[in-house]
């Protein structure tokens, strides 16, 4: 069951490299973008389709699927692979996050938190060891260990406090995994808010807790995109090289870019699935919101320079006509496409750090991607 | 662009007969089932989706395209086969049922019907030369004459009145199409309530104007299903045994054995979408609602004897899962099934016409079909 992760390629102009996660259910290579399955289904696609888009692995969430089927129900279906009919790579998130933004009434102990379901207001009381048992009924290939993800703004002295526990909460995650003779691959999670000090100690406290993977956790919450990558600056120097870097629920194309640049190698968004919702796509010269009145005749594809299946056989009129009419199938082309986009995104990216041409398409890319600005969707579920 | 007609076989059991229809985008055997594209989308499905669930032709509406996005666009489009990538033949609804039943404040004279949209109530008149000319700038393979869709029950003097109107705007139908020199194929349409006089004057007046093919209206509003069927034995023997007959937004597979066996060959009906989206599928054995708790851990496929997409992949507990999360997926699964469903009983019971069983196979689904009764959707968009 476990994983191995190998470095392929260090790229000499910065510290971007390519990678290969080999897991239980397949391959795949890195950087690598998981379109986010929360409740086992990435929204609109079949797994055909996320095949058919690129897709390598994909990202389940344990707090919605715990609430919603149960995870007796997936464990009965023979885990969630099977019952989703997704063979590849599944990552779940601990649903950390969604307890600390969605849940309500949390309380927070040592022992872990009780909060109140967003869906019926039922009470349910979540630890690390319960998280690690859960993951193990849904079957991933990679799991989560619980955490606190604090709030942005949060004082050092709380983001201290939280980051211990989490550090805590993180060792008895492990120690659940021994005890139930698990090879699940478990990653742990970096908090310490935009302190540098608290980043560089909770790195190095997780990293040596010899985790198979480390995942940066607390960003992408709030805070200037600028502080961002400034975390990551004081982060990533203090991860083993040989593990997988997974930044959680990040991100766009930009921030994509720049976490590479600094060593990443693992990343989740729902930013393509939410902009298609929105009627808005991701194309090669920007954010294009074919919603808008402007493309009503507009018989071009949504990116001209884009070869998947949407834009080899629909129109922007089209697609904007199905979004007016409140018809699915605007949401899944423009779903379709975005999903494309990111996956294709990554693909370019592998490619350019191995051919040593990895700056030479972040500067295209800057040059090109001339962001139609729109308020920004959070980068969550 | 006109349309070709054929009766391959005709059965010895009933008035039941396969047939071949031949259209500028393509031929179709009968009897068909038609499924519907309202808004120039069958509800969720791709065009590819369509044809790999087996259909063939699929339907339009006049109605709702001419509200959105317009005509105008879609002609520019290079027509509705272009505008919605379905290279394959389709059938436009003139609109009549939906200005009768959707729009609002409709003042029918002479000339036409004026009405407000029920989108945001905008003027608009029609006029059957208007509904021909429109359908021109769709591009259907079939069009079919604006007629007044009475209301169920109706007085006989009120239908007479109005099937004489329905008729007159029919003449000034063909008129328009001869005046335009389109060679564009324009289906005539019975009215008549459940008056049997009425019925089969219609039928005659209809046949006589000389359309490629005629249409039943007028049923699946209301009426008991046993008018229903009375209907049919006195309109189709007043028909043209070398035309197509299709009546139009029937039906419920029962209803399709029905009309078969009574000698039509075309079929539409929202029921199979519709269905699906309330979480309702058509099995073998009746109908499901797999929305339902009984459901939650049942890892069967929606229907044991289906070989569709869905059955081979998913499971009835995945998709109530779907479809309790709100997930556009379980829609789509749904959805793909019961077209499936459709279209495979259409494909055996044209079968069965070739080999002579068709009795047998409609006693058989008399004694299968056992209907889990539900709150039965109209049939119409």
């Amino acid at each position: 069951m476990a994983i191995v992760f190998e470095v392929i390629r260090q790229s000499r102009e910065c510290a971007a490299r390519i990678g290969r996660l080999s897991t239980p259910h397949g391959e795949v290579e890195t950087p690598v973008f998981m379109p986010v399955g929360t409740q086992a289904t990435v929204k609109t696609a079949t797994p055909e389709e996320l095949a058919e888009m690129g897709a390598g692995i994909i990202l389940g969430n344990t707090y919605h699927l715990y609430l919603r089927p149960g995870p007796e129900i997936i464990a009965r279906a023979g885990g969630l692979h099977k019952f989703m009919n997704w063979p590849r790579p599944i990552l779940t998130d601990s649903g950390g996050y969604q307890i600390f933004s969605l849940a309500e009434l949390r309380r927070l102990s040592e022992e872990g938190v009780e909060f109140k379901s967003h869906l019926d207001g039922s009470r349910h009381f979540l630890t690390p060891e319960l998280v690690v048992k859960i993951q193990g009924e849904l079957g991933s290939d990679i799991a989560m260990v619980l955490d606190e993800c604090p709030p942005y703004p949060a004082e050092p002295g709380y983001i201290a406090a939280s980051m211990a526990r989490t550090t805590r909460w993180a060792a008895r995650s492990l120690e659940a995994l021994a005890a139930a003779r698990s090879e699940q691959a478990l990653f742990g999670i970096i908090q310490g808010g935009v302190y540098r000090h608290l980043r560089e100690q909770h790195a190095r406290e997780i990293a040596e807790l010899g985790f198979p993977g480390l995942a940066i956790g607390g960003l992408s919450v709030g805070e200037p995109k600028e502080t961002m990558y400034q975390v990551l600056d004081w982060v990533v120097p203090c991860l083993p090289p040989e593990k997988p870097r997974y930044l959680m629920g990040v991100g766009a194309p930009e921030d994509i870019f720049a976490a590479v640049a600094r060593g990443v190698d693992m990343f989740d968004c729902v930013l393509p699935t939410r902009l298609a919702r929105h009627g808005t796509v991701l194309t090669g010269r920007g954010r294009l919101t074919v919603r808008n009145a402007a493309y009503a005749a507009d018989f071009s594809p949504l990116d001209e320079e884009c070869g998947c299946y949407v834009c080899r056989n629909y129109t922007r009129a089209y697609i904007r006509h199905l979004l007016h009419a409140g018809e699915i199938l605007g949401l899944r082309l423009t779903t379709w496409h975005n999903l494309h986009y990111m996956l294709d995104l990554m693909r370019k990216i592998r490619e350019s750090i191995a051919a040593g041409t990895f700056i030479a398409l972040w500067q295209e890319f800057q040059a090109n991607y001339l962001q139609q600005r729109i308020d920004e969707p959070s980068c969550r579920t």
